[in-house]
């Protein structure tokens, strides 16, 4: 642990890849593509989960589980959705392994499936196959469904939690009746993602809509959350997407109206996943490692005591307990590290390393002097707070460093929004500066190609709070009514 | 829902098939074997989850996440783990899809993989080759780590929770410095899910550890839970494995103790799964449908409005409201059902289908008196209480419904023990009453298999509470000194 870090000025990817492994979130397995999420990485992931599904149960949806495999011929279904996802996928194409004549294990050519099975990359298709037979009325609308569940997308080059080939996400996959039910739906959940990450992970997001070319395989509407990391990249945190009748109609799901009419149901399906834990990462940390916002630290509060000699820790320890059991009683997770083979100093980088967002040190002197040494991960500043209001003291302090990584995120990310309007101006904010380019665009697929190519900066969002304005296309010099979001992206 | 079920004694069968189905738990999917759990279901299993989730951390264990592939070379790594697992599992060749000539998706023959991919049906595998890379010394233990996943085993014949390709559950990999530290972890998760078993699924269990035969796959010990149906047949409801170093050796994980000398690590492994929503259902469900116990169920009280008009709905709604906010804060789940469109009797019999322990009924002769109509689902006996006694009622009733369920279940169970002497009585309790029997037997494999082939019982368990006793075998006639507990199984 006390060897150096790469900073983020060094090697952003370095210390990125560095950070992951010494706070012990994750790491690549022998598995191609796949990651071990590690203890403390999985805890952070399962209070992010326990808050959203919290949120997602609020606004009526309740869990279920659908099938890890999809039939190959439900992928055909949807013609935009194969195109989108049917090529990258893990396939099942047997069922049994035999020893062979050398008695080493083979795949059995007799268990050959009739058809292959694969394994999902996102559960549209599974899904509506089964709300064929959930729906023939009104009455059963609307149907509102999310799944936690694993995926697979087969990547080629694959970054700890922003890419990798499994992954485990949620996915919501809600019926309607009607269309504007099914965009309401859309849009709400893009509220609860968009309410998420500022509110808990303390990340300012863009919330807008996709343009066609980046908008989801089968999907009329892709509504995102789109968020600014430190090396001036955005990341798309999460997705919602209006589905229009689309896998109604490929699926065949129609429900009879009050009236016996029968129509098309109308869908929506939404998604975050642990490329989450990459948003989060890449957000708030420092050289120093992780730095994680109170709310979803699986570890608020450390303590370690400074000690010569069994007597003095055993006063400490005294000291501790009760306020301890004053802050579990407040909701606040708390450590107390009174591990005799590590020095305090290598303590001290460890928590650092984690981003526990305080720790609290006690020696002997401050027991002398009823006193605590009290620092912050957020802004690696300490201070000496007296014993009786060190309760209040670290739960105000809380709450004020979850506000204030936020104020510095939504600092950082306003900082890194530049208007332009020339070409010149865009590639130059690119190559220099970074962060979203706010243009006008003509509206076309084939400006927007042109652009991708020429700069690798892809339409990050068209922003929902975007304003009319007159303007011309920062490439073609065609009209445009509004300014999109561009930027280069994870 | 107005039409009659299939009664246990009718077909036992069909009955659980037609339960799950009109409870909405579960239902198959299109694809072969694996199951879609319906939001009630899922909901059930949830706060299963939820409940364990909570004793393995109080135990000191946290959740991580591992790969959902398993190399096929892994697999082989120890010898009789690939003995019984490796033969049905579904098998991932390739990697991507495309069109062909026709336009139709098939199988990419160019992204054959190198060496296929196993989905996983068990991890230790996986696991034991990260371990292999987070242990060094004697510090780095333990290691007590759990995974929530999914897992597939290829089976042929399935049936909804009980056997099925694809389930969920959750799996304890735990890696030890000494062999009786492992032992007793593997003991304690016993204790663990014996104790879930009883007191929150109301469902006795006997503790006991498998033959030699029935043990998992690599374990140099399993222990397991046995429980009693309804029809006299046993189900495995949880094991615990004692694996030695049998994983340590595949996979060659050492440690250094205190003075340096390197040791194999110590394994345990233990497990859960969707199959106890089988168990459950079918320890307490009737005729009439699921029975749960209160502390699984999704919702614990619901209230059914008896009215004529608008005007006698809005009466007893502003009646119900601050009883339902008293529920609440008591941490009871209520639903309150003023759905226009079903009868009074309809919605009746879908919560006794759904096992909804307590339904309150309250109509305009009810305000009038200040009373209301409560039935218990386990009894389906009714009374009249004063509303003022109400709250107290309701929360004494749960817990009251809550014994009640184990009680009776305990009774079941004990009577469907049965000790015999002679093989002539095992066979006659087996084909007339069913049940545990048991029976002295000679310790050896052959003779199990030949009790096996004869009468398809199995030995369940040697209790961990048998008491040594001198005895012949009831098949061989050679000497024994402890019962053990043979059955059919689920």
């Amino acid at each position: 642990m006390g060897n150096k870090f790469t900073s983020r000025t060094e090697d952003y990817s370095k210390w990125y890849n560095e950070l992951v492994g010494r706070a012990e979130l994750a790491e690549h397995s022998d598995v191609r593509g796949c990651m071990v999420i590690k203890p403390y990485g999985y805890a952070i992931w399962e209070k992010m989960k326990d808050v959203l599904d919290l949120k997602f149960k609020e606004t009526g949806h309740s869990n279920a589980y659908f099938p890890l495999f999809i039939p190959k011929s439900y992928l055909s279904k949807e013609a935009k959705h194969v195109e989108g996802f049917a090529k990258e996928c893990a396939v099942v194409t047997h069922y049994r392994l035999k020893n062979d004549e050398n008695g080493d294990v083979v795949v059995d050519p007799e268990a050959k499936l009739e058809e292959e099975l694969i394994v999902r990359p996102t559960s549209e298709t599974i899904i509506w196959n089964s709300y064929k037979n959930w729906i023939q009325s009104y009455r059963d609308l609307p149907i509102l469904i999310n799944q936690w569940a694993n995926v697979v997308r087969w990547e080629m080059r694959t970054r700890l939690f922003l890419r990798t080939a499994e992954f485990l996400w949620q996915e919501g996959h809600t019926a309607h009746a009607t269309k504007q039910e099914a965009i309401e739906e859309a849009e709400q959940m893009l509220h609860v993602y968009a309410d998420f990450a500022e509110n808990f992970m303390a990340m300012p997001v863009v919330k807008g809509v996709k343009s066609e070319s980046e908008r989801f395989a089968g999907a009329e509407e892709t509504y995102c959350i789109e968020a600014m990391m430190q090396d001036g990249k955005a990341l798309q945190a999460g997705t919602s997407h209006f589905l229009g009748q689309n896998f109604a109609k490929a699926f065949d799901v129609k429900f009879s109206d009050k009236e016996g009419k029968l129509s098309h149901v109308w869908a929506t399906s939404w998604g975050v996943s642990t490329r989450l834990m990459g948003a989060l990462i890449m957000t708030h940390s420092d050289d120093e490692g992780l730095v994680l916002p109170p709310k979803l630290a699986p570890i608020q509060v450390v303590i370690v005591p400074i000690y010569k000699g069994d007597e003095q820790l055993a006063m400490i320890t005294e000291k501790v307990i009760p306020l301890m059991a004053e802050l579990r009683k407040k909701g606040i997770s708390v450590k107390y590290d009174d591990d005799d083979n590590k020095r305090p100093g290598w303590k001290f980088a460890e928590y650092e390393a984690k981003g526990v967002p305080v720790r609290i040190a006690i020696g002997k002197r401050d027991l002398e002097n009823n006193v605590a040494e009290v620092a912050r991960r957020d802004e690696k500043t300490k201070e000496t707070v007296e014993w009786e209001s060190l309760l209040a003291h670290i739960e105000s302090l809380l709450h004020e460093i979850q506000d204030n990584l936020f104020n510095k995120a939504k600092a950082f990310r306003d900082e890194m929004v530049t208007e332009v309007s020339s070409f010149e101006e865009f590639k130059d904010v690119l190559d220099n500066k970074g962060g979203f380019v706010s243009a006008h665009w003509d509206g076309t697929i084939e400006t927007e190609d042109k652009i991708k190519e020429l700069t690798k900066a892809t339409i990050r969002c068209i922003p929902l709070d975007s304003e009319r304005e007159e303007g011309v296309c920062v490439y073609t010099g065609k009209p445009s009514t509004r300014r999109v979001l561009f930027a280069k992206a994870y």
